[in-house]
């Protein structure tokens, strides 16, 4: 059965910031994020290698929070068909247009655990800094690669996200009651695009955005910690057992948390078997032993719903 | 137009092989590959990282050569489409099950360039060796990546793959008159499965494969080096401009060459633009500089064309 | 004002450990220290780069410990002058040969603080491993760098230490009232030969290993834990602030620990200043912020002192 | 026997170039060496390590050469033991005060090879860039090496450096008659502080500047690449059989050559015994077998003499 539209990858986010000069100095002049452009107290950045407008949108506001998690979509038929699937599913949403640069049309709505979602397909073109290295500088961000989430039903996310919008499986956590504790979804070819926790929710636990290798890593942590964002390092570095992955993950002025990500799986073949962790094992988190602080456990950015107007098109 | 069968990705070839205890020595005890199954002179070889029976097949035989180059389909369904098409273009094929191990019935045809292609859907469940890192060793060969064929009509082959397997175009050289001297093709979601390049062809140029990072890169040279295979080392360590990977080039004792390959972008969106080089741009084969031996240029291996049987299906 | 005598540098040590056998597939099958030699329930090992006999002994023996800490020599004069150095500051010793394999005479004493000193000055010659790149594996050690040990009266061993045997103080850390609570002290030319920290002592702390690089102490994480040592990785992979270097900490099956240690600094001049740490300053510790452990902070190896014979020469 | 002076390492050099902003900018801003001070057309450098006022003086001139290479002293007493050795030896030498911004008192002289050398012991103290490392960039420069010269008869100026000025053999090559061909010569504790080859002379081939690790070299080729310095890259990067080092040789727009160096050895025992290469062997200068250019092999900078006053003190 194909799914009732085309996801091709997790694409950006949008954070609410309080102080979007302390934000920009951070996420473009510190840890290296391009800034494709900028409209009042809204940031568009994009990483080294993405070729879409941005991965990431600072906005200022008043209360710190995520205003939405973006999908971008293959087609304009897709969006079509999104909008169909929304309208069938009796799911709230507004067609949004021209009020974020750089993408086309977009859908908007709440997603049923609460999240913010939007989709788009189209995006303008913008210069590829890949091999422009003399400018890159700082965390050296690539691009984004996913989302994660936290939400008290595990299970009742990851079955709508798997069954409705057709992600796959990746890995998961299980506690020996079977019942799924944490699960890592893809729609693009690598681990996830999506990962989704076990906690007080909905709320956004980080985005992860790729780096070329352990070093720029480790070189990162050592910027951060010389210019003066040593507490703004929170966990890592370190391996994950789930997903392979080398980690560091970082926390910005409103506690906003990022993830720099590097060396996860390609994962296009479509036989793939999820991988089952066990919760005691202990190298699923940390495959080295560290201890996940306590911060990393309990925080994450509270979601900003959409706030539809009255007679919008639902 | 959707394309007429749905091919994921490049994801094995043949190599016939003069001495196979020379090239198990070469391929597994040295550059690390891991063996999944063996058959009189024939050895079965897949990377750290692959879910796959084997992305390395090598077999004995009194004359070295491709003896073929297989791309995974998505589906059974697939399977049938890619009958029908081969079929409607007239093109000889051979449905085969059973001659290697550990994948499901497969179609063989020469592509119109001349080469041995074979398709397959089905392949047998493998451990995955991505965290077992104490047996990891040598090269720590991770997946294989792409192909690279020599033809003499860039142009034509391109055409081919992309209007019929509708292939996209990731990256191109271009001389003055604007004629196309080489190709990046792809399915997955990177810079490419397929690379063609002008040349005295049919011939297979190498095969290439993922490592993790540039240090696995470093250590497999010290390694070949110190191990005897220091004439087996043929271009490298460098990056190419084209796919911003980093490369090194082996030639195993009948002179098969391999690319170990790491460091280029995700290629998941649809709408991203072809790469083009100017030939005159010497950045685009080695990014610093290095000059490339003429080995390299000149020298490929052979393609072994399918025998069909008289009265095979066709 | 010359030294009394010349020490070279921090050489070896001895750990008596419970389980030769397991000791063994540690430090050699499985970080990939050589082994030199053999007799009886001691081993001989040393790392890759070095061109000494050995760098670390481990003897079986009921109860673990450190049997002694070795400092190596310029030359025989060397050896005399120390001799005459040890009668004159009335410190009991003995003149010990042929009770280790591979040195030749050696002078053994506890040192004021109590710890078993030897020292020696010659060795036997050894194949040089440093370019058998093929034979490297697990943590791949270069050699020893240093000891680090603690005492209840840091100013008093440090001022011992600097001088009656002429090390350079290179990295001190320092209370508000200006007491000495760490110090890093050097013979060679780089940060230090041996550290004193501030704690119930005598005890040995751990030998510091040198590795190549930063991936090489990732790789070896990785290679710990998934061959079962998971719970020998006790601290990192980080940056200290102090020196400079990236570590790992690990614990043998008696709790015996060694640093994997890289990239701290040449320390050649004559004039270089001591560098001052605050204790209130976290990034002297761990850079990048990560807690230290409990164990680390509070866990060390007894030391054994030297049974000096009823009528041994003192 | 002792030396009649003790010198600590190779400190500095002095590179007359022809346009001091092109160097200025190939130097500190695409390099990342740190200007200590300027003067007129006169600009100090030194590395991210270095703690001495400069490790590269850059002087603009109307023709390219070396006008200086210095080596440290330990102490002002060896200073005056050098006057007395170059009086005793009959070297015409004079003694500089103030010439030179950032050191005290030198005395410079040719060595019996031709070439001009600088000794002196003190140094300004500056601040230490090691762990700004938000400022650091391009290549990361750390700290200056080594010296590598070219001369018509290697064995007579190795003779000079070993007997008279006590330097160490740590490698050299021989031809089949036994002949020398090149040595590398040590007095600091690493493989080197000079290294000889034989060739038209006296010239200066190169200064070596130590990097962190590989990755420094490798991100350093790209940034060279996408910076506009693409001709400066003349050979590499690769591995050294000699001395174990990762390098990469590049040129500054006056053809002075410099190299980034990574990954010898520590040579702090007396004992270590000279390793011997043949001229055969090709591994000796590249492990992995890439061909020497041209260049590299023919070309070197002129050494400037000193032009010593008529009634200079000599």
């Amino acid at each position: 059965m194909d799914a009732p539209f085309d996801i091709v990858r997790a694409s950006h986010i949008e954070y609410v910031v309080t102080d979007i000069d302390e934000a920009r100095r951070y996420y473009s002049a510190t840890l290296g994020m391009v800034e494709t452009a900028s409209e009042g107290s809204r940031v568009y950045l994009r990483g080294i290698e993405d070729r879409t407008h941005h991965s990431l949108v600072l906005t200022e506001g008043r209360r710190p929070g995520l205003s939405h998690m973006a999908f971008r979509l293959r087609s304009e038929l897709d969006m079509k068909k999104a909008e169909r699937f929304l309208e069938a599913e009796g799911i709230r949403h507004s067609l949004a247009e021209g009020e974020e640069k750089g993408i086309g049309p977009s859908l908007r709505f709440q997603d049923p655990s609460g999240f913010p979602v939007e989709l788009f397909y189209r995006t303008d073109a913008v210069e590829w800094e890949l091999q422009k290295y003399h400018s890159h500088h700082g965390g050296r961000i690539m691009r984004i690669d996913h989302f994660n989430v936290l939400v008290p039903d595990v299970a009742g996310t990851v079955k709508w996200y798997v069954e409705k919008l057709h992600f796959a499986l990746s890995e998961f956590t299980e506690d020996d009651d079977g019942s799924m504790q944490a699960a890592w979804l893809r729609r693009k070819q690598s681990s996830h695009d999506i990962a989704v926790m076990r906690g007080h929710g909905p709320r956004f636990h980080h985005a992860g955005f790729i780096v070329s290798d352990r070093d720029s890593i480790l070189d990162c942590a050592d910027i951060l910690s010389s210019s003066g964002y040593f507490r703004s390092i929170e966990r890592g570095p370190g391996r994950h057992g789930i997903t392979n992955a080398f980690f560091l993950y970082l926390r910005d002025s409103d506690r906003h948390r990022i993830e720099l990500y590097t060396g996860d799986y390609m994962a296009a073949d479509p036989d793939l078997q999820p991988v089952r962790w066990s919760v005691h094992d202990p190298r699923r988190q940390t495959f080295w032993g560290a201890p996940t602080p306590e911060s990393w456990t309990n925080e994450a950015s509270d979601v900003i719903p959409f706030d539809f107007p009255a007679h919008h098109k639902d």
